[in-house]
């Protein structure tokens, strides 16, 4: 039997605000299982969040909650000194209006990612960690929590029994100690999409990856993260999916089994 | 038996906003029944959304979404054009934020009152007062609706078959029609007290008031609206409370019963 | 001599915000002679500010401040009760911060021109107009005040001493006392350029406008009102810019004479 | 002759917001010499601003920008990690702003005096402070710059031949190094009141301080931050004040001598 791996590809959605228009959901959706849709702090709107919802739902792709930090202009994206104590307050926050859209059209909230700096910050700050995975765990605890894989936010999740996807990045490269190389090196990028999703299928078909160092590290592939935008977004998520389909890994939406 | 009637007494809460503190949230809530939770549009924050939950369970107040027009440096008392799709997603939004917050901490969501010129847009304008109850029937059907009694509010909660409580206002005076007396009227505020209280009496036991032409007219007093601010808000609370149940009329919570 | 007539063109600009793009500025930057920067409230940023104040300079284009509502999420068109004060303030604070990023470039504000809904209420409300007149005459007199031709604004200007600009619209209709016919019209808006084109010749040359119901109107056309969004935009600027020309009509920033 | 020393007592001021009042600006006035007047990031808006700068006016106290991050909610009081050119364009922006309200009341911009975590990122980074120092050059180059004493800030002021006041801090301990102890040491504050102003009086009259470590560190003290809210800010303004003036120290505005 050919289908003993399965992986869920993931994508920030409803980044539109107001008058702006931002990505191309609509396009990508019948190529992705997650939708990451922004809650309105570094991106999306009330109104954007009820039309994702409803092309989330129309696709049949897994609602999730993309909570970031309250900066619109920086687009969630630069770093902020907040407490531990702030980062779960912004995530219940950001969660629960993103839940009522989601429950008002007959849905529910599948996952949450955090988004940016947000995402960044938890990665490697286990009291933020924390916090975010006792937000998820207080407003809906049968979510999962989408975090870099190996991170402290997966960590944390673990640790109240949350269900976790540890996310890897198609076209980002790797570190000896599994971390993503920092985008200011030269080669923190993966730009042939050939490598980039042979990348992909290696770490799910054997859970490793081969570092910028040329060892082999351990990796766990339970979700992938995708971009909407840019001019070849849309090309590489059909491409991604065909050939993890035909290299036998089911696309499927990450299965949340708590701990 | 002398407690044929019942009232509810509401107050608006958790107006601080980060470094900026506003009302006496601990010392009226023994006094009253129901408290209108700011969602961070008009005023609020999640730290203090978070905070006035916890203030609210702690003296068995009843939990209220206080949804307001995007405009914290008007304290969302100005008039804007939204239409009612615009009405129904930040209502969507801001219930959604603050029932995370109520259910992080154990509690639920009893009723939603719209604040300052959200409420008086939505009290004559029924698209806007479809799209508000529309809001709270499709998040959380089980939630009051409150609303100025008599109001197109009203009217659009019961259409949908939502529990409503028509909010009757103890400092304000009345027309022969049943709406206020508007603000820049010379006599639109009852400024003594004892008539304040006298006026609320009346209306919950006899279902009139006493309109500024003279006239009687019919009113429903399900729900009373208390300030919190002011020099003389929290006296007043004391008062109305002691005066109320002197009088055989019971201060409870308003008792959803949908229609 | 043929050039007994000349017009302005301007254009909205620096309408992007964060990781937001909108507009097409430097394209439409060499057929236009005034444009009309967002101040951040409505929309655009300070970078956003910065980069059109440069773009602006280089192409040798009029600055403007175009002050908005503080509603960026409604992109400043929806009406909000604002009151003459709070319309001074909010001039001023954009007017002011336009005024600090073109004086760090060696540049000076030449003129400011309220966006969407200020503007709208500030053609029919005497005392919005008049303070909007007053924030400009109070922080910058020799800048110029661009409103619909006809409207309160001018004459609150035009009563300051302040120069002013009548503004007239390429592709709107007119309606018998000189106002722009609703939007929601069927004929509200003429689609055919040509028509537009021949509209604006007609109210340069000959100061009339033929209104939806046949009758010749007089009109003032001073500034043209381009759009820089839209399929079609910079290909309307581009024939009425070289039609004017070819008409004899001097196509040059509005000289500010003040009153 | 007694009067070889004088110093400046700033105080940070237009904190209000909306319907949020803060600090008791009208009472410390008359004990202050420059005022920080917020600009509508961390704090202030547009009606405070004008209101505030009217109100030093009338009390000849100098008008200073009190520039901040974009971090209402946060009070300016959040590190975030923008970027040299994000800091510039932040401050032309509030400078801006703040100059208009300024100049419509007749009145100039003296000082700017970054506020928070911007002022502490600038007093010990010095691309943000060149930044910082930048935006003032090219807005006003004869406003001086107020920067904690020795900082980097000061020091890309003087680079850019800006006038420059050091500040100093009446109720805080000082390093051997010269910089503050950081408040979360058990030793940063200093609560006598006595011990305080003798503090200042000696960094003025001897410039130096003595040390946390016992050691005497040379400060130079033009400018002393004074804190209006609090329940002692006032009495503290005037016993400083007094004790001063008492030791023959003048308490005037600084004088920007540029570099």
């Amino acid at each position: 039997m050919n289908q003993l791996y399965a992986v869920d590809l993931n994508c920030d959605m409803g980044e539109s605000f107001g008058a702006y228009s931002l990505g191309h959901d609509e396009a990508i959706l019948p190529f992705v299982t997650s939708a990451n849709i922004a809650c309105g702090y570094h991106a999306g709107d009330p109104a954007v969040m009820k039309r994702t919802v409803r092309l989330a739902l129309r696709h049949g792709v897994a609602i999730g909650a993309h909570p970031g930090l309250p900066d619109l202009v920086g687009f969630g994206r630069r770093d902020m000194a907040i407490s531990p104590e702030e980062a779960y307050d912004i995530t219940v926050y950001q969660l629960g209006a993103l839940a009522a859209f989601a429950h008002a059209e007959g849905g529910t909230v599948h996952h949450v990612k955090p988004h940016g700096a947000l995402y960044n910050m938890a990665a490697v700050n286990p009291a933020l960690a924390e916090a975010l995975a006792e937000a998820v765990y207080r407003v809906q605890p049968t979510a999962a929590l989408y975090g870099l894989a190996g991170s402290a936010l997966i960590g944390a999740g673990q640790k109240l029994g949350l269900a976790t996807a540890q996310e890897v990045f198609a076209d980002r490269t790797y570190q000896a100690d599994g971390t993503l190389t920092p985008r200011r090196h030269p080669n923190a990028l993966l730009t042939d999409p050939a490598a980039a999703i042979a990348q992909v299928v290696r770490m799910v078909r054997e859970g490793r990856v081969r570092a910028q160092s040329g060892e082999d590290v351990t990796i766990q592939a339970e979700t992938v993260c995708i971009h909407g935008d840019g001019a070849h977004g849309l090309e590489f998520a059909q491409q991604i999916r065909a050939t993890l389909q035909q290299e036998g890994i089911m696309v499927r939406v990450h299965q949340p089994v708590s701990a």
